[in-house]
C-alpha cells in the first residue's frame, strides 16, 4: 500500500554508512573513504541492496549542497580574498595541465582529436566536496591551504564550465561558438561577483526582523536558493552553495545556525558519499584494458592537480602546496557529466567512459586517503615553526 | 549541465513556507496551515512554480518520517500505555462511525454498494501528522489527550489497513480474502508488539558503545529503519518512525538526539505540508456538484473521528475528549490512496475522486484551525482544575 522501496534504500546507505564510518575510525582512517565503500558494498557492484535512481541522486545532491553551505558558513569572504592571488592560479594551472595532458594521453594511445579533448575536458573540474568533508573532519578549515583549495574550487568551476562549453561546441557545430561563451562568462562571473560585492550587506543582515518563520529557516531558503542558481546559470549547485553559506558567515553565531545545518549535513551527506560507491559499477572496470588505461588517466589526473597546486600554492611553503595540490585531485559527476555529454555526442566511446569513471572513483579514494597524513605532515610544520 | 529543477522547486517551498509560517504566526493561526497554503500558492493551482512528482513526493514523505520520529522520542511507552484503554476505543469508534456515515451517504446520493464501500473506506483512516505538529508547537505533546490521540493513530492506522484490504479483496474478487487479511492482521500486531516489548531493552541500549559513526547517527538510522519495516508490512512509515522515536525515547537526554533530529525536522517537515498544498487541485473542486457532496462528506468525516473521539475518550473530562476528536479529524495521504485504488479496480469514477480529495484538504485545513482554541480551552480547565 505504501511501498517501503526507497525508504529501505536510504536506511540501507544511512546504516551501512554507520558501520563504515566506525570501522575507518578505528583504522584512523579518514571517515568519509568508509561512506564511499559503504555504497559499493550495499551497491549493485556487491549486494544489490540499492540502486542508481532519481530520487537518490537528489538527496545525494542534497547532501553535497548542505556540505559546501555548511563549510561555507565556516569560511569568510576576507579569509578567501587574502589567498585569492594563490586560488586563482592555483585553479588556472590546475585546470590546464590536466587538460593538456588528458589530450595528450588521447592522441597517445590513438584517439582521433575530438576524444582526445573530450578526455581532457572530463580531467579538468575538481568536484571538492571529499576534500571539504576531509577538511571539516580533521579542523583545518580557517587554515590558509584550505581557504584557496575552498576558492580555488569556485573559479576551478567556472574554468571547467567554459572548456566544456568549448569543447562540446566544437563536437557539436564544429566551431567556437563565441557568443555563448561570453554569455556563459559574464552569467558566472556576474553571479560570484555580485555575492562578493553583497558580501558586506548580508553581514549585516538583522535576520530575526525579516518576515520569516526563523532566522534558520531563511538561512536554509537562502543556500538551497544559491545553489539553484548556480545551476541555473549552469555552475555546480554546490558552487552556489559554498557562496550562500559564506555570505552567512559573519551571522552564524549570532542566529545560532550551525548546529541545525551541521545536522542536516550530518543526515545528508553521507548519503552523498555513499552514493559516488553506488555509482560504481565494478564490472564494467575489470576489462584488462580499461584498468591500464584508467590507472594512466587516474595518475594523469592526480599528478596535473598536484602540480598545479604545488606551483599556485608555493607562496605557503611546499608542505601546505602538496596539500592543496592533492585537495584539488577528487573528480566527480562534471567528469561524468562531460563523458556522457561525449557519449552523447558520438565523440567518445564506452570504453572512454569507462576509463573516465575509474578516474573519477581512484582520485575520489585517492585524495582523502593522502590528504591525512599529508595534513598531519603539514601541521607538524606549522608547530615547528619550520616548513 | 546540472539542472536547477529540483533544487528551485526546494527553494520555492522552503521560501513560500518561511514566509506563510511568518504570516500565520502574526495573524495568531498555527503555521502548520500556512505551509499547506504555501504549497496551494507556488503549485499547479495558483504560481505553477512547483509540481507533484517523485522526487518532491518522497521529501515529503521523510519530512512526515522525521516530524513522528521526533514526537515519537518526546512520548514514552508507558505514558502511551497509561491510556490504552481510550485510545483503544478511539480508534475502534473513530474508524467504524466514518466507514458506516460514507458508506450510507454513498447510497443516499446513489452511488452502487462498492463505491459506497470505497467511499466510507476512505474516510477510515486518520493522519496524525498534521495534528502532531499543532501539538508540538504548542507545547502540549506530554498531555494525556495528545498522548491518547498518538496511541489511536498507531491503532487506527493497523484497523485502516485491515478495512482497506477487505474492501478490496471485495472488489478484485467478489469475496473477502481472509487467509490474507489474517496475515496482516498478524504481522501489524508482531510488529507493534515486539516494538512494545522490546522498549525496555532500548532503554537501556548503550549507543556511544554500537559499532556506528555516532549516536545521532544510530538514531537517524534507526527511524528510517523502522519506517521502511512498517512500509513492508502496508502500515504508514510514519507509525514505524513514531514506534522508533518512542523506543529511543529513555536515551533522548543522555545521547542528545533531539537538537539534531529537531533540525532535520524543521527542514523536512515544511515541505510535507506544503506538498499537502502543492497536491489540491483547485480546478478539480470547482464543479458545483462535488463542491456539495465534499462538504457533506468532509462534516461525515469530522462528525465521525469527533464523535468516536469524544465517546472514547471521555474519562478525561468533556473538553479533553472533544481535543482527542478533533486531532483524530484530519485524513491524508491514505485516503486518496484507497480512492486511487478503487479507481484502478473501476469502482470509483473522478467524481468521487475528487469528492475525497476535497476531504483531505478540508479536514486538514480543519483540524488545526479548531485545535488552537480547542486546546486553550481543555488548558483552561486543566488549570482551575475543573472540567
Amino acid at each position: 500500500m505504501h511501498g517501503a522501496g526507497h525508504i529501505l534504500e536510504v536506511f540501507y546507505l544511512l546504516l551501512a554508512a554507520q558501520l563504515m564510518a566506525y570501522l575507518f575510525r578505528r583504522l584512523g582512517q579518514p571517515v568519509v573513504i568508509g561512506e564511499v565503500l559503504a555504497g559499493i558494498l550495499v551497491g549493485p557492484a556487491l549486494l544489490g541492496w540499492v540502486h542508481e535512481g532519481e530520487i537518490l541522486e537528489f538527496l545525494a545532491e542534497l547532501g553535497a549542497i548542505f556540505l559546501l553551505f555548511m563549510v561555507g558558513l565556516e569560511t569568510r569572504l576576507r579569509d578567501i580574498l587574502a589567498v585569492g592571488k594563490e586560488a586563482f592560479l592555483v585553479a588556472v594551472l590546475g585546470v590546464a595541465f590536466p587538460f593538456v595532458g588528458g589530450y595528450l594521453f588521447g592522441l597517445q594511445i590513438g584517439f582521433q582529436t575530438l576524444p582526445s579533448l573530450f578526455l581532457g575536458t572530463a580531467l579538468v573540474a575538481t568536484s571538492v566536496g571529499i576534500t571539504a568533508r576531509v577538511l571539516q573532519e580533521l579542523g583545518v578549515l580557517s587554515r590558509p591551504y584550505a581557504r584557496i583549495i575552498l576558492g580555488a574550487a569556485v573559479i576551478d568551476d567556472v574554468l571547467g564550465l567554459i572548456v566544456l562549453a568549448v569543447v562540446n561546441g566544437v563536437a557539436k557545430t564544429g566551431a567556437v561558438e563565441f557568443g555563448a561563451i561570453l554569455q556563459l562568462i559574464l552569467l558566472s562571473l556576474a553571479f560570484v561577483g555580485v555575492a562578493v560585492a553583497l558580501a558586506p550587506l548580508f553581514a549585516r543582515l538583522p535576520l530575526d526582523r525579516l518576515p520569516v518563520g526563523s532566522p534558520v529557516g531563511f538561512a536554509l531558503a537562502f543556500g538551497v536558493g544559491m545553489a539553484a542558481l548556480a545551476a541555473t546559470i549552469g555552475l555546480a549547485p554546490i558552487v552556489g552553495a559554498f557562496l550562500g553559506g559564506m555570505l552567512l558567515a559573519e551571522l552564524r553565531e549570532k542566529y545560532k545556525l550551525e548546529e541545525p545545518i551541521f545536522a542536516i549535513e550530518g543526515f545528508l551527506a553521507p548519503i552523498f558519499f555513499a552514493m559516488v560507491g553506488v555509482r560504481l559499477e565494478l564490472a564494467a572496470l575489470v576489462q584488462p584494458a580499461t584498468l591500464v588505461a584508467g590507472a594512466v588517466v587516474s595518475v594523469i589526473a592526480i599528478l596535473g592537480k598536484v602540480l598545479g597546486g604545488f606551483l599556485g600554492a608555493l607562496t605557503q611553503g611546499y608542505r601546505a602546496a602538496t596539500v592543496v595540490g592533492v585537495g584539488m585531485a577528487p573528480r566527480g559527476e562534471v567528469g561524468l557529466i562531460v563523458a556522457a555529454l561525449g557519449l552523447a555526442a558520438g565523440a567518445v566511446n564506452e570504453e572512454e567512459y569507462a576509463i573516465v569513471l575509474f578516474m573519477v572513483v581512484a582520485t575520489t579514494l585517492f585524495a582523502p586517503l593522502a590528504l591525512k597524513p599529508l595534513i598531519a605532515w603539514a601541521e607538524r610544520a606549522r608547530r615547528v615553526g619550520g616548513d
